[in-house]
């Protein structure tokens, strides 16, 4: 039995542990603000030591954006073991609305709560956090046996927040260097904050920036007003257009490739029970906001979405200015499922809002991340021996379930390595990912650490 | 003839009464932003010195925001002698956005442009230099016969760009110093640039911030979107939905009291020939944006409107974030005529959004400015008579005419002093009031003066 003294090492080194991460996440890596790009830099190489202090060759790689950090373990003879490849992003959201924050959000603290400690700080669940319980085992392994149980490669990403513009050319670039048999990525969370999960089933993704012009400057609305048109007013009522009262989303065809749900998964999602009404209570809300016929499970994993992530024209300040702005500015998301096509609603929504516009305005498209949505196969046996291993750490046995989120890398490992990734987390959903006062439970990140020493055990096997 | 030597020293003074002007405008005096207040105090410092220096018992009063000057000339032997109350501002508007400025906008300059000189900076037109056009004009006056032909008050208010909150009860508490038999206000423009003009309808103004909060906490749109309202998606809704396709306010009750047109002002418009189609060319726009069965002047003049002067919410940062917000602001902003009734419409607005809000949403207003609209009797002789002097200044006779802005005080003077105010101004429709790169034509400020030596010989006989 070579997994006990691994637990109980990770039990007995658990305040270090901590230790560690808290120093990777006083490091501002944000990585969709180009004045955070040094600090990137720098993760990228806190990362390259960490891992070379646990006998990794590892190299940061440059890219147009930020770093790739990529290490390698090969324990003696071992030819025939399995070769894992390990992926977790280091870079993080940025922290506005920073007066919201209790803390410095780079000032990393252990702190009691009702639920528990937690580590507070940027990035301690999203993706820090995550990230490091898989080295954290690896450690502790190393530590007890002097070599790991798996052939290992880790793999850093740093644009992981800002849309991993560099991920694909590295992908294909490095394909042989990154090429292995399994493929593990920690970025998910566990469901309904208990339930061990890995999830099968991404949203794909389609950002975009929308800007409307009308005058070509900004205009006193006592002269003005009444006369000149208001992109503010055009920009709204397009946006406002965006879904109808059913809350399905209006720019056509978004829906075509939208499949529906097979009746077994369907089934498996039931037996779930999930409770709808507390997760919505637990930020504040009680009525599901999506399409009107599905639950809100499925609104959630299995249906697409439309979102409006930022808006901003005129005057915004303190007081009040009357002024009638020149233009005004949007950010929006689709959460994309099945085979939407991301490029063809895009192309859909541009068409769209040039319908709305009036004959006075013009608009400005900044397009952003394109990605598609990913049903996994399950059949390769890791699936299920990764899911009892899971079920040993855990007092739920681990669930086959869909995410909400986009995990764009997940499809690239696919297309590219030709591996179906294995997609475990441990974050819960009070975790605040992208929002102010971002945490990590305590009990995630040590659990999490021993689960992936349980994973490693069983696919070693 | 005690009128030509007053010009002929106006011309001959011009340099310095720009370097007065310019000293002013150097101070950043803007009422909006708390941050500003010191500055506010020392415009006022330096009008109460400038108007002691024509002789003047000037004062500033404190009030619960910026405080007022007022300054008062008895020429000797000056019992007959018609008493004139001038009005002018000495606050100015924000300066953001602050980088489409050319120049500091605190660090005036004289600049030679393709129309000519212009004088360039935040407060140049609005309402610095049209301020000082009257105060020159008395400058000259008592510098070439040693006293002026008509006893002055002048009154400067420093809260005009954000509402006048003191200016109701200090007319009230002061009215008895502040009554006189002619008021000037002179804070408006030239028609179309060139013909000079006494306005004789503004319109009213309603000021409203909204914020429509979701959520209790900014969230994660991959964990919740489809599932969790939106708030900007139910602001835009809101603010998309506020003007029907023929461009008129959806708002219920809205109409109420808006008076038609009189025949004899609708002939009288007529014959200004207003070319709307260079108005709005010179914004960059050519469709009249309001209430399709109304021209373009009516639409300024004597239409109420609805303008979104502001709209705020999620991530608007550098690239991309994707955030579902807790909640998203608005700043509203209604421009009312006739007998429109503020407080009505502002019942009515609220009772409009709440009645649009989802049930999870709720909804926060903030109630600014509410002011009616104004139509002024032209009856009294001194109506004509500066009409008169002004054609006298001026290639074009001038005109009455009506005004899109909101000069609450003139409303409050009639109501409170009881004086029907005459509202004469020199600024040009490209003199980018409230925005970047503001300036007044030199001609403005040199012809402005002269206009006022006219309009005071004129009332003084």
């Amino acid at each position: 039995m070579q997994l006990d003294p691994v637990l109980a090492r990770i039990d007995a080194d658990l305040e270090n542990s901590v230790h560690r991460l808290l120093e990777l996440l006083r490091i501002p890596s944000i990585s969709t603000d180009p004045a955070f790009a040094q600090n990137c830099d720098i993760a990228a190489d806190w990362l390259v030591c960490d891992i070379e202090s646990l006998g990794a060759t590892a190299e940061k790689y440059p890219t147009l954006g930020h770093p790739m950090v990529v290490g390698h373990i090969k324990p003696p003879n071992s030819d025939s073991l399995p070769h894992i490849l390990f992926y977790g992003h280091y870079d993080v959201q940025p922290v506005d609305p920073i007066e919201l924050w209790n803390k410095d959000p780079f000032d990393p603290q252990l702190e009691d709560t009702a639920n528990g400690r937690v580590i507070r700080g940027r990035g301690s669940s999203d993706d820090k956090g995550q990230l490091m319980t898989f080295v954290e085992a690896c450690r502790a392994w190393k530590t007890v046996h002097g070599s790991l149980p798996c052939k290992i490669t880790f793999f850093f990403e740093g644009e992981e927040e800002s849309g991993s513009p560099s991920l694909v050319p590295f992908l294909r670039e490095n394909k042989a260097e990154l090429t292995s048999d399994i493929i593990l990525i920690c970025d998910t969370t566990l469901f309904q904050s208990k339930t061990p999960t890995i999830v099968t089933r991404l949203r794909g993704m389609l950002k975009e920036e929308i800007t409307v012009i009308g005058p070509d400057k900004d205009l006193h609305s006592g002269l003005y007003g009444g006369v000149a048109i208001n992109p503010i007013r055009v920009l709204s009522k397009i946006l406002g257009s965006l879904h109808d009262d059913s809350g399905r989303v209006t720019v056509p065809n978004f829906y075509d490739g939208v499949p529906d749900l097979p009746d077994d998964v369907d089934a498996q999602w039931q037996e779930l029970n999930f409770n709808h009404a507390t997760f919505l209570r637990d930020v504040g809300l009680s009525v599901p906001a999506g399409e009107k016929e599905f639950s809100p499970l499925e609104m959630i994993w299995s249906r697409p979405t439309c979102e409006i992530n930022g808006i901003q024209g005129g005057y915004t300040g303190e007081g009040f200015k009357t002024v009638l702005p020149s233009q005004a500015s949007t950010k929006v998301s689709f959460r994309l499922v099945g085979d939407q096509d991301p490029f063809a609603i895009r192309k859909s929504l541009h068409a769209y809002v040039r319908d709305m516009l009036p004959y006075d305005c013009q608009v400005r498209f900044h397009d952003h991340e394109a990605s598609s949505g990913l049903v996994m196969s399950t059949e390769a046996p890791e699936f299920e021996a990764a899911r009892q291993a899971l079920s040993a750490e855990w007092p739920d046995d681990a669930a086959f379930i869909g995410c909400g989120g986009s995990i764009p890398i997940a499809g690239h490992f696919q297309d590219i390595i030709g591996v179906t990734p294995i997609l475990i987390g441990f974050g819960k959903d009070d975790d605040q990912l992208h929002s102010p006062n971002e945490k990590y439970d305590l009990e995630s990140f040590h659990k999490g650490t021993r689960s992936w020493a349980h994973v490693l055990d069983a696919l070693a096997r």
